[in-house]
């Protein structure tokens, strides 16, 4: 049994704590509000994010960070991808010397264009093999009604994968290793920014043809991004890439995919903000995977296409109609 | 202009006419029936595959495949997988000798177990350079819509790729050049498999995680035996592979789909046959791809285990139950 801080408890965080509980260990959740943490300590739930979950005995919730990591041999990730930084400097000093830490966040953070676990190791002064990364097709209300899914464990560091592998594994939770961390978080990264263009399509009145087209594009130019940085192609076809992109692409339950709806339809950003009352993430990511590709010379049309919708006022027609005239290509 | 004959007028057939019209070719559509003929020729429909399409005036079509195949220089060949060996062996003779043949079938041959290329180059007697194959998420009753699509054009010969391409592309589909005909061919063979899994596990009431599994590891699968067979892995991450699995996964046009979901309500096969009216693909060619797997000696447990629910009378919840509790492994 490992004792397991997972510092976040917003939807996937309290649903990886039920994992974690289910898979046989001690589990310390830590919330930012205090009300969160003591309805999760004193009554098993969380209703704010998971309404109707009840959390197993085995875990147990704090609003102290300290308290949650010190001891902890895994240091579990779930907090807001921009409010990482700030939260590390004051958590890191809490960290035992061998512990591995485990991103469960999708995202790049703006401005300095780092992945997740580049900013962890860079924030918290640690070797990148101490961090694991955990990607996957896992969308949080169905993890926790115990439906069938499998997830990736990416770590440089292949004994880690190995016992972050087995600390998750459970009957309805079937982990993968790989040791590809750059592929894995580039996957999750950008799948926002294909799913509002998949949305984008519905909203148009198109069929799966166009959507698994986008899917399949989307992917390819995520794949030559990863590339770029150092990625495994191959990983980009597995869970955390192809895996995690369908099933955003096809849940209703994705805030992209149902915010690019609106955006197909015709409405600005402005009305689309307006009647989602959310802003997708994909909206703010775009600019930083649009940058990344910039900086390293990668084409990528469709996320250069959704950019131009969300911030230019391009419309949609217009950019689908420069996707599908561009020179012939190979594949 | 090129001078085009399609062999097979059901409704990818006929829609892939329609496609090269459009994109300027004269085309001569060829039908088993002479009434289906004589509607496409004269009145410009055809009403039993494709009601509601009015067909361009650059299609015609006859009952005779010698009228349609002589001084074509691209012949496109469209009929039921396991007629085509027969049919074959009448039409080579009035081949020009340089015309290139190009595939739309997805199957593999029962008993021989050889795809529909190879099959070609066996009994048309021609040297498989001269073979393309078209493949990808090109659901037709979508395409004749004219929504935008997206295909791969594979040939081992990238001159005539590139005039394949060339002869199919319009404003709605963009195509692509490949040179892996194995991986492509296989792509769309394995998929039908895969989604029978898919809709049973839509049929037991799980999401989209238990979906998105199935897909990814189930293209997977489909990778590992390519690469037995000598295709690049990287094949199954594009359009033939990936794209048109998750169209037929996603679409409730699929019929593989539909007669999964009747098999994992708990439905027989038998009571699925009475309840659609049709036997899905991917029941047949399950026994054929487990063939080939164990005849390479390629683990395939998600093939595996749809052969077993639909031949052997698995219960659909333990073929899932098997597929998670399978040892631990990296991706």
């Amino acid at each position: 049994m490992s004792q397991v801080a997972v510092l976040g408890a917003g939807s996937w965080g309290t649903a990886f704590a039920k994992v974690l509980a289910d898979a046989g260990q001690a589990v310390t959740l830590w919330a930012r509000r205090a009300d969160v943490a003591a309805a999760i300590r004193d009554e098993h739930v969380n209703p704010d994010y998971l309404p109707g979950l009840r959390l197993p005995d085995a875990v147990t919730a704090t609003a102290d960070p300290r308290e949650a990591i010190e001891g902890a041999d895994l240091v579990v990730i779930a907090v807001p991808s921009q409010t990482l930084r700030g939260n590390l400097g004051d958590w890191a000093r809490h960290l035992a010397p061998d512990a591995t830490l485990v991103s469960l966040m999708k995202g790049i953070e703006l401005g300095t264009l780092k992945r997740m676990s580049e900013l962890i190791v860079e924030a918290a002064g640690v070797e990148p093999d101490r961090v694991a990364v955990v990607s996957g097709p896992n969308l949080a209300p169905e993890i926790v009604t115990e439906q069938p899914a499998a997830t990736v464990v990416a770590c440089t560091d292949p004994d880690r994968a190995a016992h972050v592998q087995k600390a998750i594994a459970t009957r309805y939770l079937r982990p993968y290793t790989n040791d590809d961390v750059i592929g894995c978080e580039l996957g999750g990264a950008v799948k926002n920014v294909i799913a509002l263009a998949s949305g984008m399509a519905e909203g148009l009145g198109f069929g799966d043809n166009t959507k698994a087209m986008l899917i399949t594009r989307g992917l390819a130019e995520t794949a030559r991004l990863g590339v770029a940085l150092g990625a495994d192609p191959l990983t980009f076809a597995g869970l955390a890439g192809m895996g995690d992109l369908v099933a955003t692409c096809s849940s209703p339950l994705s805030r992209n995919r149902t915010f690019g709806e609106h955006l197909g339809r015709g409405e600005t950003l402005e009305q689309a903000q307006a009647a989602t009352r959310f802003t997708a993430e994909g909206v703010k990511s775009c600019l930083a995977i649009r940058d990344l590709a910039v900086k390293h010379g990668v084409e990528m049309p469709i996320t250069e296409q959704v950019e131009r919708v969300c911030h230019e006022g391009l419309d949609p027609r217009v950019a689908v109609g420069a996707l599908m005239s561009r020179e012939p290509k190979s594949e």
